[in-house]
């Protein structure tokens, strides 16, 4: 089996070098920007990859919608199975590239697109053959995770971490997409579609963490509560709510307890409970390992199982998602909708804790 | 698909009620004791079901080793697929069992052995297509997680919690084989002969909580420290080292914050990093659970993939398990074999912490 890469990044150039490692994949192709091909097997056009029969598959480490989307389309057309990382275009694509896929009988794989390493996709496809899933959430970004530990285990201000995960590399220069939720969005998405079927709307309250101030923080800490940023989805028969927002976690929690850049999934089913994957969310190695992963399950014919089709209709009802906001020093009852968009309103930072009954 | 189901108690009971409420896979028998037999649908003859030509696969859910193996060897031979959640009967004929399922060409799953509904065989499997996998530790048993969960809350001394965890159910009449570290055992053989792609030695040092005190735990715990019954082994290139022990956590590690009576598998690959897995890890509808997934699993026609092969010779090297053992008031260093071979002829708890370059 033979495989071109499209971008070469931090995540491209790791999977290169796994792919070179390997003696089951080769390599064939890797796509860059004009004027940055260093190397015969690098090239600028994409054409060159999509009318090359001795290309099985298309690996999109691309970062943003476009062209991601095109290529991953154009793949999918010319009769190439697809592997992708890149959870803004699958994310804004999913309906039209799964079902375009599944026309094709072709396979398209994302384990790399939400949680790096960390095999939630396949948990989703597999704890979906023997249960309902009803909910989906979890810490699904490292970037915050890494401010929120650093801010609770040292007392450090928001600045001070932020600079700091900077620094190291954990944030980027522009950390918008990590700190508004954005980020979380397209994983929460991509999640919950694999665990129920279906394609979710895209048009759903995200709050970030920009507004956080040490004294917040600190102020949940007294009552021993923890704040971390959550994606989250819950499913009731045909009805499903989905949301991102810092929720409020008891102290005793597992999620209290994750550290630095690490990421923690839950996938609730009706017969298996609660199960929970932890691992590295993010990066070059754990990121490519997971495309590896896609890759040998087409390689090794087991792909048709996993492309699965998401056409299960269901209804957004924001109202299954509903408990008390933390905002401004005052606590509010309400829908996440509702509490999120008064908390953008008045510009304020958002914590959220689900009542009892939609937990 | 039809399956026959052999045993009818806390799992297989759960396991029936699943299938009789699957619109994808048929009960046809049950096997039960003599005597027992209720309903047209339940015999007390193996041969009958053996010899049933419109039974696919054989679900074992009987504890012990005997007649178990002998009935899973006997479903193999007569072309049947197997799942089974008896770790005992699997552990003891690992090695034969498997060969059989390999010349045989049919599946052999059996997610349910191991963390009941927690789907560490199947990211075993998973993970080892992209990795070389490295250790594998965990939190493998509910009822001494429960115990020592509920003395380090509550205060409480180990005979008064063994006795609740007995009364609601969490620990058998007779709770050798999970104080002793003996569910423990058939657990770790298990999992990591699935990550390692061998079939380990069952002879290694294991040491229970059988000795434990509320004065130890204490004692640890106003060092920061939490105590955590472990199955757990390691490899480095063809030599591996596997044991069983209550190892010492710090008080931020995930493992210290695992509640009541869950579980909290970890994998370790080259390129994976550690992915942690948590969940439910007995109890009827979770295993019974697991079973489901496997017989969906066979249906779909995706088993091959999962019957691996465990032909690969490692060696035994116990020196690759070593660090501090405390035990009657002493710190001793040394491998995890020597410490517990102390233990065991002093008669006293041992608590394990692995050395820096051990971890």
């Amino acid at each position: 089996m033979n495989v071109a890469v499209l971008g070469y990044g931090n995540v491209g150039s790791s999977l290169c070098e796994a792919l070179e490692a390997s003696n089951e994949i080769g390599l064939k192709w890797i796509l860059r920007r004009p004027g940055r091909c260093t190397t015969m097997q690098m090239t600028d056009d994409i054409e060159t990859i999509l009318k090359d029969p001795e290309v099985d598959a298309v690996c999109d480490v691309l970062p943003g919608v476009h062209p991601s989307y095109e290529y991953m389309k154009a793949a999918l057309e010319a009769g190439k199975a697809v592997v992708t990382a890149n959870k803004a275009a699958l994310c804004c694509g999913f309906k039209e590239l799964t079902a375009l896929a599944k026309a094709k009988k072709l396979p398209l794989l994302y384990e790399a697109s939400c949680g790096g390493t960390i095999p939630c996709v396949a948990e989703a496809v597999n704890l979906a053959k023997s249960n309902e899933i009803t909910k989906v959430f979890g810490i699904m970004n490292g970037t915050t995770n890494f401010i929120l530990d650093k801010m609770d285990r040292e007392g450090a201000d928001f600045g001070t971490v932020l600079a700091e995960a900077q620094r190291l590399g954990y944030a980027e220069a522009d950390p918008t997409a990590d700190l508004s939720g954005f980020d979380v969005k397209n994983k929460v998405v991509i999640l919950s579609n694999t665990a129920y079927g279906s394609s979710l709307t895209t048009d759903f309250p995200v709050c970030g963490i920009e507004k956080l101030t040490k004294k917040i923080l600190d102020g949940f800490k007294a009552e021993g509560k923890m704040l971390k940023l959550i994606g989250i989805s819950v499913k009731k028969a045909e009805r499903y709510a989905i949301g991102v927002v810092p929720m409020v976690f008891p102290a005793e929690a597992l999620e209290a307890h994750v550290p630095a850049n690490y990421n923690l999934f839950t996938l609730e089913g009706t017969n298996c409970g609660a199960v929970k994957l932890y691992g590295q969310g993010a990066g070059g190695v754990p990121t490519a390992d997971a495309v590896m992963r896609d890759l040998m399950t087409i390689k090794k014919g087991e792909a048709s199982a996993k492309t699965a089709a998401f056409e299960k209709e269901l209804i957004y009802d924001p109202s299954l998602l509903y408990g008390k906001g933390y905002a401004d020093g005052t606590v509010t009852e309400g829908t996440l909708e509702d509490l999120c968009a008064m908390a953008k309103e008045k510009d304020v930072f958002l914590a959220f804790e689900p009542a009892e009954e939609a937990k």
